[in-house]
C-alpha cells in the first residue's frame, strides 16, 4: 500500500499517520520528496480496507499495490489453466463452442438441438434444468426431469454438458447429470454458493456480474479457487449500461484483460450480451477474433415457441454459417475451431 | 404491448404479425395512422418477453403498456403500506432511523452502539452477524453468538433489531433473533431465497442490487410479496455508475420514484452509498430532505479498529448531531423524526 | 507518481524502468519491501500521462499521486471562493437561488416569472436565448431578443442575470446583457470557449458534463482559472446511468466531494436532472441539505405551452412552497436562504 | 406517439389528454381494451417532447414510436451511403483502415509513418494538428504547420488525409490540406460546429460521445446531414462505463446496430477505446470480424517519445502483424480489406 500524504502535513501528524499504519501491522517505509511525503506500508493482507487509511488526517491518496485476488492471478501460476472433460480440453489452442437451448422444453426440442451441435462440430451442450428469471410468473424451468433429457441427449451425440445452478441445495443432483456448473451472473456475489462449489470437483463457469469489474469477478473465482476446486473458467455475458438498444454492452475487452491478469480460461456469451439474434452474429465473430477461449452461443429449432429467450437463439442453419466463419477466424489468429 | 410497424410493410407481413399475437395469445387492435400502422396487442400477462414480436418481420418497435410488477404497484393498492414492529411503524410520517455498527464483533461494541441509539431517538439497531464480503480472506461476521448479543442489546434498550440474512439455511436462526430481515445488494435476485422470505411473516427490508434499475428492484420485491409476506419494504444504497470518487453513486432520485410507482416503504443507506464517513452527513440529510421513510446509518465508537467499514460508520457524537439536523429537516417537509 | 514493479522483475528491467523515468524528467526513489520494490517518481507535469510508465516490461502498476488539477485546489487556496454580482454573493454562507424558464420566449413571459423570482425571495434570473438542443428541428432560443428581453426584466425586479454561452462568437454579445455566463453540460470539455471565458471578468458556472468525473470537470474549471477568469463556479446536474425512469441520475454526493477538493462555489441543478416536475422539488430540497451553495430551478407560469422544457418547470405556486421548506433546511444545517 | 391511460382514469380526463393532444397539433385515436386505454397520437414532429404528455394526469406512460433522426435512417434511404475520395471507397464491400500518430510532430516523424501506412496497404492517414486535451497545460498540438507536414507526407504516398476540427474557425484552414473532417468525441453535441460542416461537401467522421446513447450519435448526424453535407460516416471509439482496468468500454455492438438503423458507414477506434497497445490488437481484429467499415488505429515509430497518446499507438511491425490477421477475417466475412 502506498500512502500520499498531503503537501501541508505537520510533523505530529505524520508520526500519527505512521502509528496506525503500524498498529494495522505495517511496515513503514517513508520518502520525502520536494513537494509531498510518500509512505510505502509493506505487508498487507489483500482484504485490508485502505478507507482505514484514507480517512486518517494529513492523508491525500491511498493506493493499494496488489491486486486482492491470489490464486486467480497470473503472478500466482504464469501458464494458461486447461481444463480437459473426456476428450475437449477448455483453455488450450483450441476455441470451443458451447451451443444449445437457453431451456430444455423435451426431449424432442433437445435431441434435435443436440444434434445440430454436434454436426457442427461443437463438443459442448448448454440447456437450463433450473432458470433465474426476473419475474415469479415466468417459467423456471423442468427441473430435474430437463437434467436427464439433456444428460441423455449428450450421451447419445458424444457431448459435454453444461448447465446453470442456482443454490446449494442443487449441487448434488446437478452433478449427477452435467460436466461444467455454470454460476449466472446474478448469483456471481452469492459467496455461499460459491465456497460450496469450490468443495467438488466439477469444472465452474462463472459468468460476470452485470455491474461486475473484472476485479471483482476475478475475486469471485477466488472464492471458488480458495475452497479447494481448481477447475475454473470465467465468461464475459454484456454489463449494464446506459445504451439501450442494445440488452447489455458486451465488453469484449475483459477479453486480453482477463487473459493479462489471470490464467483461467475466458469463454464469452454474446447472446445474453447483446440479446437479439442479428447481432449475435456478429459479437460472436468479434469474440473468436478477441481471442476468447470459447463461445457460448444459443440455438433453437423453433425460437418462436422457446419457452425462453427465444428472440436471441440462432437458427440452426444460422449457427453452421456462424461455425464457419469462426473457423476461419479462429486460423487467422493462429487458433483452431 | 403495442406493437408498431415499418413504413413499407406489405400486406402479407402486416397479417403475419397479426397472427404471431393472435397465437401468442393476444387480442389484437389495429389503429392506420397517415404514415404508420400500430397493433395494440391486449392482454398480456407481465412477463411476456417483447422481444419475442420485436424479431418478426415489419416490426419497428414493441412497448409494454404496464410494468411487470403487480403486488408492488401503487396500480394494486393506492395506499401507503404501513409496518409495524412492537411500537415502531415504518412508513407513516415518522421518518425511522437504523442506526449500529456494520458488524457485531463483541458484547461490550454493540451495548455501547445500542445504548448511542437509544439516547439518540432512533429505535432500530442495524448489526451484521452473516457478512458478505468479497474477498474470501475477510472477516465473515459470528454468526449466532453475533445474533444473541444484538438480540441481548437490542431488548436492554427497547430497540428492534434488523440484520442481514444471506441464504435460506439461515432464515430459521435469524428469526429467532431478528425483527427485521435485510437481503443485501448482492442478493436482490437471489431468487431462491426471496420466495423463501415470502412464506414467513416477519418484515424483510430489499436493498437494490448494485446495478438495479428500480423496475428491477420492484420486480425482486414481487417475488416476495407473491410468496405471501406482504411486510416488505425497499432500501436504496447507492448504484455502480463511472464516478470513482464516491463508492457509489446514491441515487436520491429513487425515492420520489418509487413512491409514485409503489405502496411500499422506502429507506436510504448512505453509509454504503458513499462510503466515507464525511460525506455520510449531508447524504443522510439530504434523504431526509428527499422524503425517505427512513435511513439506515452505520455507527462505530472506535471505527479504526472496526472489523469492517469502519471508515463509513460515524461516531456517536456526530450521529447525535446528525440526528438533530434530520429532526428540524423532518419537519421542514411536514414529518416527524 | 508511484510505480509498482512487477515481483519476478529481473535487475536488468529494473535499471530500464529507472532510465525511462530519469528520461521523463523524474527523480526516482526506490523502496524495497519484502515482496515487491516501489518507485517514486517526484517532480511530475500534471499531466503527465502516466500510461507512458505503465507499458514498460517489468511494471506492475503506476500511480500518479497528485490531482491533476492545480487553480481549482483546496491545496492551492484553502480558503472557499466567493463571488459577488451587485449585493449578490455566491459561496458564502446564504445559499442562492436561480429561477426562471428554460427559454426566454416572449416579453410578457418573461416579466411574469422575474416577477414571481423577486416575489419569492430569489435574486437571480435565469432563462436562455441560445439553446443547445438535441435535434436540429427543435426551437432554437430567441437570441438576442431575448438576451434583451431578459436583461429588462432583471433590472425591474432588480435580479442577477445567468444565461447559457454555447461559441466563442457570441461572448462578447452575452456580456453586455448577462451577469453570469452558464457553460452547459455538452460544452463541458469545449475547450476553445473554456479559454475564450478565461480571457473575461464575468463570473462562470461551468455544468458538469453528461458522463464527466468529478476531476475531468474540475480539469475544465482550471481551463477557465489558468486563463485568468478566477470566478468560477460549477453545478451539477445529474449524470448517465442506465436508470432509466429518471432523465438522468443526480449525483448529491458530488457536492461534499467538490467542497472537500476544491474552493469553487457548487450550485445544483434538479430541474435538469431528474427531469420531471413532481420529482424537482424533493430533490431541490435534497441538494439544500447536502449543502449545495445555490439550487438553479426552472419555472413556467405555462409549462403546457412552454417551447423547452416544459415538463421539468414547476408552476410559480410550487416554486414558492419549495422556497418556504428550502429556506428552513438551510436553517437547520446553520445557512440562510 | 402512443399514450397509454391509468386504469382508473375519469372520462373527464381522457377528454383532458385528447384535448391537450389535438391542441399540440395531433390526429388522436382511442382504443380501448379489456383493462387499460390506450391513444394512438399520429402527426409528431420528430423533436416533440414527450414529456408533456407525460404529466398531464391520468397519463400512465407515453412512447414516442418513430425514430428522432430522418435524413440519417435506413427508412429514409434504404441503401448504404459510400463515400469516395480519389480511388478509396467508404461503406463499400473493403474495409477502410486508417492509421497513423495521435499528434504530428516532426516532418521526420510523419513522412516516417506516411510510408509504413502505405507500405501496409491502407490507404488513409490520421494525424491530429489541433489537439483537444483534457489539461490546459498539455502539448496542443502543431496548428496549421502540422496539417502542412501532413498533406505533404499524404501526397508523398498517396494517402488521404483525415484530422480533427475543433472548432468553426477553423474549418476553412483545414479544408485546404485535409480530405476528411474528424469531429471528436467531446464535440460531438458541439452543435454550432456540427451546423457549419454542414455547410460543406468535405466528408466528415463524427465519432460518439463518451455517453452518447447511440440515438443521440445519430441525431448529431442529422444535424450535419440537415445543413446539407451528405457525406457523413460514424466512428465508435468506445463508451464510459464502471469499469476502470480499460480506459473507455469499447462498444462494438454498436456496428451491427448502427448498420441495422441508418445506411451511413461505421468506423470503429480500437485506440482510443482501450488506451493500451497489448488491446488493441485484439479489439482492431473484433471490430473488423463485427463487421465495421473501417477501423482507426494510432501507430508511432518512438511511441515513447510520442506527445500524445503514445501507450495506445502500436509500432510499425505491430500495425503490419495486424493488417495481415485483419485482412484474413474480412475475407472469413465476405469482405476485403
Amino acid at each position: 500500500m502506498v500512502v500520499v500524504l498531503e503537501k501541508n502535513i505537520s510533523d505530529k501528524q505524520i508520526e500519527d499517520v505512521i502509528k496506525h499504519l503500524e498498529d494495522f501491522g505495517f511496515d513503514v517505509h517513508k520518502s520525502t520528496g520536494v513537494e509531498q511525503i510518500v509512505l510505502g506500508a509493506i505487508g498487507v493482507k489483500p482484504d485490508f480496507d485502505t478507507r482505514k487509511v484514507k480517512i486518517l488526517d494529513g492523508v491525500a491518496e491511498v493506493y493499494r499495490i496488489t491486486d486482492p485476488f491470489k490464486l486467480a492471478s497470473r503472478t500466482f501460476q504464469n501458464y494458461d489453466t486447461t481444463i480437459t472433460i473426456k476428450d475437449v480440453t477448455i483453455g488450450g489452442d483450441q476455441v470451443v463452442v458451447m451451443a444449445g437451448p437457453c431451456s430444455v422444453e423435451s426431449e424432442k426440442q433437445i435431441f434435435t438441438l443436440a444434434e445440430a451441435v454436434a454436426k457442427s462440430g461443437a463438443r459442448i451442450l448448454r440447456g437450463g434444468a433450473f432458470k433465474p428469471r426476473s419475474s415469479p410468473y415466468s417459467f423456471q424451468g423442468l427441473g430435474e426431469e430437463g437434467l436427464k433429457l439433456m444428460r441423455k441427449a449428450a450421451d447419445e451425440f458424444n457431448l459435454v454438458v453444461i448447465t446453470e445452478v442456482m443454490e446449494n441445495a442443487q449441487i448434488e443432483l446437478i452433478q449427477e447429470y452435467a460436466d461444467i456448473f455454470q454460476v449466472g451472473a446474478r448469483n456471481m456475489q452469492n459467496y455461499s454458493l460459491l465456497k460450496e462449489l469450490g468443495k467438488v470437483d466439477t469444472p465452474v463457469m462463472l459468468k460476470r456480474g452485470l455491474s461486475a469489474t473484472i476485479e471483482e469477478w476475478l475475486m469471485s473465482a477466488e472464492y471458488i479457487l480458495s475452497s479447494g476446486n481448481k477447475n475454473v473458467m470465467v465468461c464475459e455475458r454484456g454489463i449494464r449500461t446506459f445504451e439501450t438498444y442494445t440488452r447489455n454492452t458486451f465488453d469484449l475487452s475483459s477479453i486480453p484483460v482477463v487473459q493479462k491478469k489471470s490464467h483461467l480460461p475466458i469463454i464469452a456469451d454474446p447472446s445474453h450480451a447483446v440479446g437479439l439474434r442479428d447481432k449475435v452474429i456478429p459479437m460472436a465473430r468479434a469474440a473468436v477474433a478477441a481471442g476468447a477461449d470459447g463461445i457460448m452461443v444459443e440455438i433453437h429449432n423453433d425460437p418462436d415457441k422457446a419457452l425462453s429467450d427465444g428472440p436471441q437463439a440462432l437458427l440452426p442453419e444460422q449457427f453452421f454459417d456462424l461455425m464457419k466463419q469462426a473457423k476461419l477466424i479462429a486460423e487467422a489468429i493462429g487458433r483452431t475451431l
